[in-house]
């Protein structure tokens, strides 16, 4: 393939540490810095046109969260600037895995092994994913993930 | 009105506060407070036999907030226990009005003055409440009033 | 003053919602649009050299919400783009009033007017700002006001 | 060891669903069942005598998470009321590894590996855990699995 339709592996969102992120301990609550992937996520979704609100809204699903593993290797604290870096690592017919880094320049502080699976809503149970979403996906996998 | 129908003037309930609801301050976050009082609420409503998902399931309707006024006297930190005194000001027939203490044994900490609307959530407009909702309403406002 | 050294009288900030911000009714939770605004308030100070972090460690304070007073209009959904609009109306020897409102396009969301005080944490008292912190609050407060 | 010195192997706290942990998708938001199960541990360590505030003040050490594996089954919503099961698999010189179930009745619904590190938090370095809390652990591990 040639390098005209190559696109950066990794998407890369900047995330600022605000006072309602941190806990007493100084430092960013743990559960937060899965806001701040899902954020990222989000928006690397919007960026290749699948918006969260017109999934629900035009055909009643979510990506939700199957299962995630985290590893916290240091801490964010308050102004911090974190970059989180998103790699798509495969898409199903009604899921979806990714891999999600939160860095502060050069260092690593979290990592997030995540998979998200398309749930009807109304039903709470899996389903396919709509042809076009699954055709952007397929193709932003292929590009970012093309050498 | 004979003293076997007064109920306690004041709803209470008792909150404790975690990791998540402090800041690197060292005290409970500012906006958390309103999490607090609006556990306690929906509690109040609970035990008079209104419960918020059978409100939105049955009747696509949501109390929400339409105005707020807080005072933060003094703050909260890890593992206090504090109590949410509510108080039942006003019962309208689309609003009702709340005044809601958060307390730390003799310790007034914050006081919220707090107007809630009946709002149709496929419309984001406000409504009527139900009858029966209104009903409740104004017999615990009449008990918790009566002396 | 010369226009010069005119600024916008407003501090104007984008604020996304994210599913984090939204409740089951399908908006934004009343008590999240005081992050967003605590948001723009961090952000305009850090733009006129006072940081948080800094605040902190080298004085042991911070600019606490002593008041807010908060009128929610319309409400935000998912994916929103919401900016948040700050405006220094007073700035006293330890306190800070501000009026901060939520706009979408041109509707406006919420609204709310807040003070301020400093804060020394380790005593939970109010204290004087520091000159310089005070110095660069005033000079903000004229240009911005300054027609 | 006798029976009379049995405890339940498993600590079990109640959590009631609220707005604040629902988002627009009409389910607990994915990182709040991270905020339930740290109440859940934090009630735990002060049931057999370890505060948290009282570990930071006294000894300026938190248990911080270091790892967790998290496995979202059924979704929970608005007013249910769940109980969070915590079993204390291992306890270490600096660490504590645990394993915590939310349920709605027979359903489970979210399971969560988890494993906890002594966090010195002025350095953000891991520090062994004082010997008090240490024995305090090593005591309640060996009657919540003594059979």
């Amino acid at each position: 393939m040639s390098e005209q339709f190559s696109v950066n592996r990794l998407h890369k969102k900047t995330v600022r540490v605000y006072f309602e992120d941190t806990d007493i301990g100084g430092i960013v609550y743990y559960a937060n810095y899965l806001k701040f992937i899902e954020r990222a996520r989000t928006d690397l979704l919007r960026d290749i046109g699948i918006e969260s609100s017109q999934l629900m809204r035009e055909h009643g699903i979510a990506l939700a969260v199957k299962r995630c593993s985290v590893n916290y290797q240091k801490p964010a604290t308050l102004d911090d600037e974190l970059i989180i870096e998103t790699d798509v690592v495969r898409v199903g017919g009604a899921s979806l895995d990714l891999c999600q880094l939160v860095r502060r320049g050069d260092d690593l502080l979290v990592s997030v092994d995540i998979k998200l699976g398309c749930l009807e809503l109304s039903k709470g149970k899996p389903k396919a994913m709509p042809a076009d979403v699954r055709r952007k996906l397929d193709q932003y996998y292929l590009s970012a993930h093309n050498d």
